[in-house]
């Protein structure tokens, strides 16, 4: 757990205000830097201690065997993991010989600080060598979101004592580090250890390049570094290369008051196809690029992107400076990992860190991208594109299922199923009623038809045909898809999921929809007018399963006849459950480690009267145990919507703080970037009440106590909508829109012309008995600041 | 596929009548011999060419790890493989320098025969070396069943032409044989191969002994061997041993017509716990004791053994000369799998091949135990005591899957769950009620209330309360036993499976019956009234699903609502499905790969209408594809019963050539124990129509076309009971039995008293249609002969 102090509640910045070598590894995480392409954790600058030295390129990854002591017809063989590659962040500084490590001599200040709007990573040291000497450090790291194959480092030293100082400056490029905690199976070890194969090295003056190969994957990287330096003292450099290693050194004699100053310019490109020469030219162009925009250009380029992102993207609430932090904090990762990841995943951890083995999964589609499709909407439609690049892939992978269309895998890098445990994996098909509900959202949001009629296009009948050869009619002519495992994994491999089912019935409808819209293109993938009829025809009769004695939805078939989980009895020392108890006992019983009727009442909500939301949401709370970050923020949009505000501000704080206060105990693994996508969620469509089934954008809005003011920003069919929620009244206002915006408040629907705004009156609640959560497994009351 | 004339039909032994190297992997399993201690593989004496060099010992296993790509709680880490020891078998000849080598020279006549009477596998070969002398070897080779430490050879070498022939043999123990194709998982190859590390040797004139030990399960094994020769010749002798190498050297110059003839006695001990000096000792008493029998010694015991046996257990049928050769052939496996095993498992290959690792599976007690109770009675006891043995494991497993009681593996050699998959593995709860049902039917077939007092009761008491933890109320009252997988491996995961269900309840009642019986063992294992109340209480309410709408049972709950498989585009290739359909889209359909509810209609017959029975047999006939060779046997005791009686005997047949026919194609790793077992259920339950339903013993007898008689002897209470079997009638008759027997008869109680016998009529058949198989599944139809 982080404690509070270590990070200070301020408006737009990350500020840790002490080093504890303990909690490296988390803030390495929290402080990572990226823009979709390129991802730096926030390791020291000079590389050691660390908790997990990480630089990473999207996509880049190596293959590893995937062993099964009992394996079956279809188990992908063959893994895919994000490499930590060739690391550009270092710099090391030796102090009269001493090497600069805050593990020894004396920090008598050490502050680290990620600017919102700045886009930096900022140090600043005051360091005591074991020899009692004093030098102050200061750093700014950054990633560049305009320059997408470009970072940069500015590193200074001065001498804080009266006394001359040697300083020695090196700063590298180093392949193959030695990592921590490698697995302890031979094969995979052997693959994974010295991924990179050196194919080339050169240098000339500061500058020097390394250009590797991955052994199986047989992907190229080239790093290069470039660097320029300001002293008024004698500085003398000298410029090596190895294999793994470039190293550029800056050896100088410092007067007290003198400082050395060192801008580091590092570029990386990776490529499939591309030769040598080709690649390494590649990033000597990037290099030049960063050269000529220079420090304080990618400075103020990086600062235009922010304010302009942030001008659209925001979200202000008043009333808790700590939730107002989150949410800034969120939204700042959700942006880099998507900022300029241009048609390559965004993974579950962005690049902040190799959990998951920097595997994208559904949590992209379903959690990331609606935050994206309002702030940042031409992210989704790269991630999209992206998607729809792995579609051979994923009709390969449903031929060999016997199945119809195309199935996206439930992880992967490169688009083939990585997941080794089926039941949890390959049997998750809503990943691609996830992937139909993001395009279809995205062309809704911005009406991009360019992109609908290509991309989203393809991407809905692919699905389409998967739902129809998934699904079968049964003796009374209803449409059932059975053995499949929804969203909470703690239930698998069952009947008539009413998420997947609901999903799948939009992806259908939707899929007949624009296959009509677009004759043409429809008619070049096949699609006939019967085809389209069968898929309307088993979205029509799609099974949603009922209890009728409790009146609420079982989550799949049979699901509320099960045993309830025995919660009294579940120490807390024995969550989460799944490292405590086998599979067979979770899936047999009435458990939930994340909402899926709950989801399903979020992202489907037109298919459930508020009666049903409120009984399914009071049901699934008593047995709902959080035991994942896609939850809590999924709670706290129906909670909201069902009346229980106090619950929903819990449940926010819970989905905003999972890094930040390191909920989950493995934010050293990497950012939860969906649980960070759900903080705006939970926001927007929670106490906003926004939803925007089949394009209706409607909002509900109404505040918890204690928040007095939310402001959020929309980015809607090329206007800027603003919603300003008060405890009794919403503002809404738009600007650019080419035409009135038709919105329903509270059930009512209104129209908003370009450049006006328009306040409306927010009903009382009324008033709801707060529903009881399993033992011990409550939220965090929030209470009000 | 084995054609039939390599075998030909021969009423009392197996003759393979000429050598198809290509075969030699399925003719060693057939022809291996075993006492349930010791297994040796038919290989040929001289060691080359194999298809497996295979010799056991029960129990004698390696551990390995087990891989996860994606491990999960509770999933076992470390598996038992059982292993080949030192091979004792070997003989190797030289004629004039010559290795005898099948593959060389020319085989002029080359004859193998499993005598099931003798109990010997005995070889005539006369050959040619390449230089063009002529041999004749006559071996002869038995495991004794009467010294379970002991086997012998018989070897003799005789020159076929007319120039004295210079000879040598070769007899060796050879530890850590090469074998073909080891695993490719480089942990797992480095586990078992060189699995036995020297400890010891010694030798002394013709006696030699090797120990060694494995390396993780530190088991220790010593194999010696002891020689006799006879020749008229002059013969030198020679005896060394290295680690890994016994060899005994026998030269002579034979003269036309001269011969040389060597005796080998060879004995194997094993221990968990025993010292090198004790386990050397151990061999060098047991090769004593076999010396001191002498050769003609230990084929007479061999013979007086299956004397005995073949008077209680042998089966007669007419009208079927293939059939008949089969069922005997079945029972010696069966009983050489069972007759010295002494409280260690029969793995489903016996000990006649490593397939499935030499682990044993439900498959013992529910298809092998049913026939040794009626003719070999005290191995049922054996093995249930092995059972019992391992309740410490069980009990621990429960308790690591959060369950009561004790939960028995799935599949093990030691007692520990060893089945790296679970929803096919841990999930397949029913082998508990299949131990407790066997045990049952040997305490009412033997009324051996000394072992119900002890084992019995102890493994009844540890399942039931496994199966009350397991299951749970529904809010109707109605006892569910929620998220296991029946007996048909195609569907998994399943609610209220009949099979499991319906022996659960056997097995809760039983628990209670026996408890009430041995109150104070009972108390001992803190069995109150409270618990057996509640066993009773769950049996009672158990749910048994029905579908009102096709008037089936489900074999799980849902399970007729599944869409059906596709068997018109299945193409014959494509069997078995598994093979080539991923797991997730064989669960989600109606698709049975052996009998299940079918198999519940066999062994829970009582809670099921002829009707129903007739109705259910319909209906999963066109579902059932039989890629397990645990359905057929199953399938003909139903299709018997419900008036089938032509397709009974295609399924007869199809159980009892399994083997003999490589039906499978995989008789190469083993044989396959349950089939052979199930020969003689499907003679004896299916047409002789037994059923022992909580101790009563009914019969239904009737047979089919072209079977004109059938007998079966059945051990009883102390008694030989024999049944023979007309078209028109049955005759009954009773040995030893110390009071009269009480049976049914087609329904109708009757009693027999000791020494008598009673011929009843058999009543016509109601004509049936035949039912429909899935396409191209249908057994090979069995024409009268």
């Amino acid at each position: 757990m982080i404690l509070q102090n270590a990070f200070p509640v301020e408006a737009w910045q990350l500020r840790e205000t002490f080093l504890d070598v303990d909690m490296l590894a988390q803030s390495e995480s929290l402080f990572a830097l990226s823009n979709g392409h390129i991802g730096m954790r926030g390791n020291l600058d000079e590389g050691e201690p660390h908790g997990l030295p990480g630089t990473y390129l999207n996509n880049f990854y190596e293959l590893r065997p995937l062993p099964y002591a009992e394996a079956g017809y279809g188990y992908p063989e063959s893994g895919q993991t994000l490499i930590n590659v060739t690391n550009g962040k270092l710099i090391r500084l030796l102090a009269d010989d001493e090497p600069f490590d805050v593990r020894y001599g004396e920090l008598r200040s050490h502050e680290r600080v990620l600017d919102l709007r700045a886009g930096t990573l900022h140090r600043e040291v005051e360091w005591l060598t074991p020899t009692g000497r004093c030098v102050r450090i200061r750093s700014t790291r950054l990633v560049s979101l305009t320059q997408r194959a470009v970072a940069a480092i500015r590193y200074q030293v001065e001498v804080r004592d009266d006394q001359p100082l040697r300083v020695v400056l090196q700063s590298e490029l180093v392949a193959n580090e030695q990592l921590p905690g490698a697995s302890d199976d031979p094969r995979v070890a052997a693959s994974l250890q010295q991924a990179l194969q050196p194919e080339h090295q050169a240098r000339n003056d500061l500058w020097a390049v390394l250009v590797h190969s991955t052994k199986s994957s047989k992907l190229r990287i080239a790093a290069a570094m470039d660097h320029r330096y300001v002293t008024t003292s004698d500085c003398s450099t000298n410029n090596e290369v190895y294999e793994d290693l470039a190293r550029a050194t800056f050896t100088t004699v410092l007067e007290p008051g003198q400082t050395l100053e060192l801008t580091k310019y590092l570029a990386y490109g990776w490529s499939a196809v591309r030769s040598v020469p080709a690649i390494r030219d590649q990033v000597a162009a990037a290099l030049t690029g960063a050269r000529h925009a220079g420090w304080d250009g990618l400075l103020a380029e990086q600062r235009a992107f922010l304010d302009e992102f942030w001008a659209g993207a925001d979200v202000e609430v008043d009333g808790d400076a700590e939730l107002q932090q989150a949410v800034r904090f969120a939204l700042f990762h959700v942006m880099q990992s998507g900022a300029r990841a241009e048609r390559r995943p965004i993974p579950a951890k962005g690049l902040t860190g190799d959990g998951y083995d920097g595997h994208c999964f559904w949590d992209t589609e379903t959690f990331v991208l609606p935050v994206l499709t309002y702030t940042m909407p031409h992210a989704v439609a790269d991630v999209l594109r992206w998607r729809c690049t792995t579609g051979d892939q994923a009709r390969e992978r449903a031929a060999q299922l016997g199945l119809g269309g195309g199935t996206f895998p439930w992880r992967t890098i490169h688009g083939e199923e990585c997941s080794a445990y089926w039941p949890a994996g390959t049997a998750a098909f809503h990943v691609n009623a996830d992937i139909a509900d993001a395009a279809v959202r995205y062309v809704n949001a911005t009406g991009d038809t360019d992109f609908e009629r290509t991309t989203g296009l393809r991407l809905l009948v692919d699905t389409a045909r998967l739902w129809r050869s998934l699904g079968a009619h049964d003796r009374d002519g209803r449409f059932r898809i059975d053995g499949v495992t929804g969203p909470d994994e703690y239930t698998a491999v069952v009947d008539n999921n009413v998420y997947t089912n609901l999903m799948a019935q939009r992806n259908l409808v939707a899929a007949a929809t624009v296959a009509e819209r677009y004759g043409d293109e429809a008619r070049e993938l096949d699609v006939d007018r019967e085809e389209m009829a069968s898929w309307r025809d088993a979205a029509d009769n799609m099974v949603v399963p009922y209890d009728d004695h409790l009146r609420v939805h079982p989550q799949a078939e049979g699901f509320t006849e099960h045993a309830m989980w025995d919660f009294e009895h579940t120490p807390p020392q024995n969550y989460p459950l799944l490292l405590h108890y086998p599979y067979f006992d979770l899936y047999r019983k009435q458990v939930v480690k994340q909402a899926d009727l709950v989801l399903a009442m979020h992202l489907r909500g037109d298919a459930f009267s508020d009666a049903q939301k409120r009984r399914n949401f009071d049901y699934y709370e008593a047995i709902t145990v959080r035991d994942s970050s896609l939850s809590a923020c999924t709670q706290a949009v129906i909670a909201a919507e069902v009346g229980h505000l106090d619950l929903a501000l819990d449940y926010t704080a819970e989905a905003a703080l999972v890094d930040l206060r390191d909920l989950n105990h493995n934010t050293r693994d990497g950012l939860h970037m969906a649980s960070l996508a759900g903080t705006w969620l939970a926001l927007v469509a929670g106490f906003g009440g926004m939803r925007d089934h089949d394009g209706r954008l409607t909002f509900a809005p109404r505040l918890p106590g204690g928040i007095t003011r939310l402001r959020f920003n929309l980015q809607y069919r090329g206007a800027r909508v603003a919603v300003e929620i008060h405890p009794d009244a919403a503002t809404y206002s738009m600007h650019g829109g080419a035409r009135a915006l038709t919105f329903a408040h509270h059930g009512k629907s209104v129209e908003l012309a370009d450049g006006r705004e328009l306040t409306l009156p927010i009903p009382s609640p009324a008033p709801q008995p707060r529903p009881r959560q399993p033992q011990g497994r409550e939220p965090t009351r929030r209470h009000t600041r």
